[in-house]
């Protein structure tokens, strides 16, 4: 079965579009997903952003908060802007990997919706822990992703989108190594990690 | 019958994509459609670059390349990368506004297709010149696009761009000031522009 690792940022906003389609997309295609969190944070930083360049650029933020709107509005997803922009992820990020492989989908769509559904603040502890509950998930595990060996590995895996090409969120990439950007990408690369 | 402005400039890669679908959508939406070429430039500097952000964000730009390749083949257009980018598209635009409303369209899709079908360089004035003979337009309109009234009014286009809140090409404006940004947001602006 052809595999496609679907890299996304709690933070951002278009990888909100891209949750509630990927997996039923990916499985009408017969490809394998990979839930791949990682942090922008790092990599805009590199190339000299300071914050969300939905925030450096007013106009473009302007334009992507409306265009975020139109697009829920049209596919029937809640929509609430959160207070915050952009919101501080890392907690996420590193719980999304400490939950494993099973639970990481269901996880990250619940980290998701109290986000931008909900308007809630993800690095809240309990806002977090409420989802664990919520998913009969261990409440440990918490503490468990403040661990040396979570935090190295998101790092890792943060390192990893960087040497991929990532600039943004979301991303797709194919075991070839083709990258898509942006959820209006998700057909190609769905469509290109089944070629023959 | 509604209306909706595309905004176009000449350097622009995506606007490439749309000049080949654009007039066929709108026909079959019947929208009508208004060719306005602009200026990014101006609009980057505002914002604090001195360049393409395709270029100042290697990463991004590597992608646009290879994203921009993928599409012009799967849609079967033709694709040379000019040599420079992005290219000096101010000759282009005064020009366009100088051949008038009727030939603009086919003298704008004239030129993105010596600039990215054949890589030519449409600062070029015998470029230019040569898609006004192809397209039985007179010669002098050459000399006529370098007029302070056409400098003027390329320059009040630009202006209205920006208070449009428009930051990249290509973009589309509905008659109730509704901003689409990008090729792949073309078909939500012309179902924008025919709601009752």
């Amino acid at each position: 079965m052809p595999r496609l690792d679907f890299w996304y940022e709690f933070a951002s906003t278009y990888s909100y579009l891209t949750i509630h389609r990927v997996e039923t997309l990916a499985q009408a295609a017969g490809v394998e997903l990979r839930w791949r969190p990682f942090l922008l944070g790092p990599i805009f930083t590199a190339q000299g952003w300071m914050n969300s360049p939905f925030n450096i650029f007013p106009a473009k933020g302007r334009y992507m908060w409306r265009d975020l709107e139109r697009n829920c509005a049209a596919r029937g997803h809640p929509f609430t802007r959160p207070a915050g922009f952009p919101q501080n992820s890392v907690k996420a990020a590193r719980l999304a990997l400490a939950v494993g492989d099973a639970a990481r989908p269901d996880f990250s769509r619940e980290v998701f919706l109290a986000e931008f559904a909900r308007g809630q603040v993800i690095s809240d502890e309990s806002v977090l822990a409420g989802i664990l509950r919520d998913l009969d998930l261990p409440a440990d595990l918490l503490e468990q992703a403040q661990s040396d060996p979570i935090r190295e590995r998101l790092r890792e895996e943060t390192e990893t989108a960087r040497k991929l090409g990532l600039f943004g969120a979301p991303s797709f990439v194919t075991e070839d190594g083709e990258l898509f950007w942006g959820d209006d990408r998700l057909e190609q690369a769905l469509d290109w990690a089944r070629r023959p």
